[in-house]
């Protein structure tokens, strides 16, 4: 169902975005831009790291309103939704890798907007390595309202579904929603837990809160395996906002794929995660799936040459 | 003297570097690649932050290498220097950044060596403000040979000079040497210490060792001043390398602009900084000067206007 979008070759629409900032394409409603994956973007791996993917999506993202001319604070909110407070926030993202980009490489995200229930947004996101047509990345997630005064979330006003309704896309989302329940973690059921997590200034976005992305790093940091396996997808389900004064907790089990919560290396690995406030208030619950580097891919196949094994 | 380059309006170059990896210009001897500034690269203050800026900095660095057909290793290495297994380790970086830019803005890096004594290199950047040419950045760096099995400084070997000489530049530094000698900074001289940092896995580069960016972001999580000051200068020196395990304290001790450690909020600062092994061995020493928020802009004239005192 993803498949909506056609792939073609890329140079000629490189050719005429010169600066890289993307432009709207499939009648008015995919916004596409394109993105070479710098040096530093790449981590000991050679490979893009999860936050660089991420922070792909949230620029396509902001550039989509931006350039349909939706950009009433300079971030993300449109004229109405500035009018009256109201800001975005983000309640539940889904990833799906099948595999990292590395430096020098060029791909193309794809992004467009669609009803969720009947106060929500969705927003998908579909990535291409640029050279091959591949698909790297895909990616949906669900916004709601939130008043930036009183900080409770809010119904969608008429007037601004007056103003995003038109770019919505009728199509189901590029992946499937897990509405698997996140188990409830706590310091006795956690195999590893990392505290003492203090945002720095500089993971702050210009609402002085932290920023979405940066949570992921926290909560991927307690995760016992980041040297042997690598993120093959990840739902997160963010439950309220941090600010810079906030200390918390990451904590990480082990799901499955583990012997007693004994990380095996070879074979694909499941963890559960929740991020807290040292008070207890729940920031992100999250749900990872990893696989084994060595196969990194070949993970499509399911098997090694036996040369490798 | 850093007006060696001259100024040209920007467009015909970009229509030409559509991916945006940069080339050469100037008589094959300077490198120039332009960014456009992302909105996950721009912090509370709605400007990029310094790391941005060191990033874009080594990623010039590294790409003009590439595109010199000199890069053995994938990354820095030339093909001499891997027979001999030899890298680059930077020992002194000076930056001065008179505008930080915004969210949107498209800066225009220029990049080129230099010889640097008998056995080093210095790398120059100049960054302007692509829409108006206004220099945003300038920055110098020396680099020496290191042995990446002894961990050993080496001499710069014929067949090196060889491959690299040709593109020395003969012109002065971008930024005048600032041969101040750094302070001995312990606990009992730092005013502000933060201990126990240790490096995330996203940290590491790959060579497996901490980013040389990441170490400003651990100096100037020190400084008392980020939300009211903005850096002006750094000079850093680098004394050696750490790796995953290690665990770090920065310090920072307020040298000048302040009333006897408390930090007075108008007018520049002047901080000293040292990262240390929690062991006690130095890795990064720095110095780094700081102006008020609210003259930015108008940092260059030395004065406000009424209104705004």
């Amino acid at each position: 169902q993803w498949m909506m979008l056609d792939w073609k070759p890329r140079r000629p629409d490189i050719l005429i975005d010169p600066f890289g900032l993307g432009k709207i394409v499939q009648d008015g409603l995919v916004f596409r831009q394109n993105f070479s994956i710098r040096s530093y973007e790449i981590g000991a791996d050679r490979t893009a790291s999860i936050e660089t993917l991420m922070n792909h999506l949230q620029e396509t993202a902001l550039n989509h309103v931006k350039t349909a001319g939706l950009l009433g604070d300079g971030f993300g909110s449109t004229p109405e939704m500035c009018k009256k407070n109201l800001i975005w926030v983000v309640t539940k993202m889904q990833v799906l890798v099948d595999r990292y980009p590395t430096w020098g490489d060029v791909v193309q995200v794809d992004t467009w907007v669609a009803a969720s229930g009947k106060n929500g947004m969705r927003r998908d996101w579909l990535v291409r390595d640029c050279k091959t047509g591949d698909i790297l990345t895909r990616a949906s997630s669900v916004w709601v309202m939130m008043n930036k005064v009183t900080r409770r979330l809010s119904k969608l006003p008429d007037e601004v579904r007056l103003e995003i309704g038109p770019y919505f896309v009728d199509s189901p989302p590029v992946v499937d929603e897990d509405n698997r329940k996140l188990p409830k973690l706590d310091e006795n059921t956690a195999e590893y837990i990392r505290a003492g997590l203090t945002p720095k200034w500089s993971d702050l976005d210009v609402n002085q809160h932290v920023n979405n992305v940066k949570y992921i790093g926290w909560i991927l940091e307690s995760a016992p395996i980041l040297e042997t396996h690598e993120l093959s997808s990840m739902t997160l389900e963010y439950r309220r906002e941090c600010g810079k004064d906030s200390v918390l907790q990451s904590l990480t089990a082990v799901s499955a794929g583990s012997d007693g919560g004994e990380v095996v290396d070879f074979g694909p690995v499941e963890c559960q995660h929740l991020l807290r406030l040292e008070g207890g208030a729940e920031i992100v619950k999250a749900r990872t799936e990893w696989r084994p580097k060595h196969v990194n891919g070949l993970g499509s196949l399911g098997q090694l040459p036996a040369e490798s094994g």
